[in-house]
């Protein structure tokens, strides 16, 4: 075994992200050097509130928390938050005491070019949120593409429909002009749509398994569960969860679970499908130059194992 | 056996469309009431021209051309125009002699709605190029989409990526505003996308066995054939052809070949992805409305019988 992975992850802390922050901690594959916090599920304020506050339960407070950006890009202010998925407070509407943690003094974007620059080609950052902090990240330092190892994308919806509209993933759709910056940017990437983590399903028998363990992080987030049971049945009319974040951490934990397609990813960033990804591997010559062409190529993830990943999830979060 | 089916081809022939105009006219199943032309593999004239020659090799001289738009519905006129798949004439450069015979006086969207009042309910538009004309007809006559049969649509690229670009398919990028206005009319509509269509391929062996064949129609097809062969060898490295405007007029002819979803379809008119149809089946219940909400719901193909359709097409081409 090798020497654990420095992670950053950057989170919009929902409910499936405090999974994917569990996993990460309970993982000896990864060091999770920081948190960076961003709009979503939540407000920047509350993501950066619940990064606290999930750290705490771990007793992983030594583990900083950047806080960052509260505006898209664009210095869009009217965001769309997914508190209909999440809760009003992000962790499932149990409003969990105010952590005593604080954020450090420098911004999520200063934090990810800061790490980059001291541990070249060796943090891999997994953006589970609209990647604003990450394309804020590439305007500090046009070099950050280079110098960050990897990065590992929860969003998109390749070749299939949206979950914000037909057209649009939640994350991408939270910030598509960041998005488009990102996917073209030339770094590493990985990204993981919900094509992939629709894959991923924990069951109600999966929660209740979960509840008999012991892992004070099991435990919390079988309290934390029921408001994302609820959504997932009216809106899909499920009975089970989609482990969206969990999935991308995991890829990241350990990249044999999924497999990939490498090519070009561009983003819609106008008009009735803003949002939307669309992936070429660009085999076919078109007749004409494309927005597609001569740009950097990227992994997308195209399969994944579904029962390993929620089994190694589950083993995760149990540790005591 | 039931009555022929009253057929209506709108066309820009166009190899491929050749094929689909040959086909319909040696098909029992449907009796071809009239052509009407637009822009798209070739020019709206030289589609007028085509269509003319078409009918004479076929000596169906009878059946009335109307011609069609030479702009889009927003009345751009730099056309998209695929010469490099069908050659500056449209079949393959030969330059065949001028046609005897003469369109009819009255455009294709007045044809279209005066067909579609004569005989409401029984009409079937073949669309094989741009929805103009289609969407022409819809402004000149609300109660078109009421009125007209089915309008079977060769067009979009439904999951997968586009001929044009990663996104788009040529027929729906080459006039999106008619296509959207088209796919939302309320009409019955059956969509055969690049996603059918590329699964259907005629090879070498095919086009050898079609040209032994007595058929006059299948010598014609043959002797077009070549610069769509190498087009495809160049465009995918293939060594055969992709039967676009066959399968839709065998999904209009012989409705078994194809199996098909039922759902909303809008199309990206803006951006860099101009032309992108999405379709959503709309079980998912989205938090929000959506532009795809309350929208009149179309069919759209997502499975061929390839073998069959192959089968059928170089079978009618041989009659004699």
């Amino acid at each position: 075994m090798g020497r654990a992975k420095k992670l950053i992850i950057d989170t919009d802390p929902g409910i499936d992200d405090a999974m994917a922050i569990f996993l990460a901690l309970k993982s000896p594959e990864v060091d999770v050097i920081g948190l960076t916090t961003i709009f979503g599920n939540v407000y920047t304020t509350l993501a950066t509130r619940n990064a606290l506050h999930l750290l705490e339960v771990a007793e992983r407070q030594e583990i900083p928390v950047a806080e960052g950006s509260h505006v898209t890009l664009k210095k869009v202010t009217k965001l769309r938050i997914a508190d209909f998925v999440h809760g009003a407070d992000g962790l499932g509407n149990h409003n969990y005491p105010p952590p005593k943690g604080k954020p450090i003094d420098q911004s999520a974007a200063s934090f990810l070019v800061e790490k980059a620059n001291q541990f070249p080609g060796e943090v891999t950052v997994v953006a589970l949120g609209p990647l604003t902090n990450i394309a804020l990240a590439i305007q500090l330092d046009p070099e950050f593409p280079k110098k960050i190892g990897q990065i590992v994308i929860l969003g998109g919806a390749f070749s299939v429909n949206g979950n914000v509209n037909p057209a649009a993933e939640a994350n991408i759709f939270g910030d598509p002009e960041a998005a488009d910056e990102v996917f073209t940017c030339g770094a590493d990437i990985l990204a993981v749509g919900i094509n992939v983590t629709h894959q991923v399903v924990m069951t109600v028998a999966d929660l209740e398994e979960l509840s008999r363990s012991e892992g004070k992080c099991a435990k919390h987030v079988c309290h934390m569960a029921n408001l994302y049971f609820s959504y997932h049945k009216e809106a899909y009319g499920m009975d089970g969860v989609y482990l969206h974040d969990p999935t991308a951490m995991l890829a990241a934990i350990d990249p044999t679970l999924v497999t990939y397609a490498e090519g070009v990813v561009r983003v819609q960033t106008s008009g009735i499908m803003r949002g939307l990804t669309i992936f070429a591997n660009m085999r076919k010559r078109f007749s004409e130059i494309t927005e597609w062409t001569n740009k950097p190529t990227v992994k997308v993830a195209v399969t994944v194992n579904a029962e390993e990943t929620v089994k190694l999830l589950m083993a995760r979060l149990s540790k005591p």
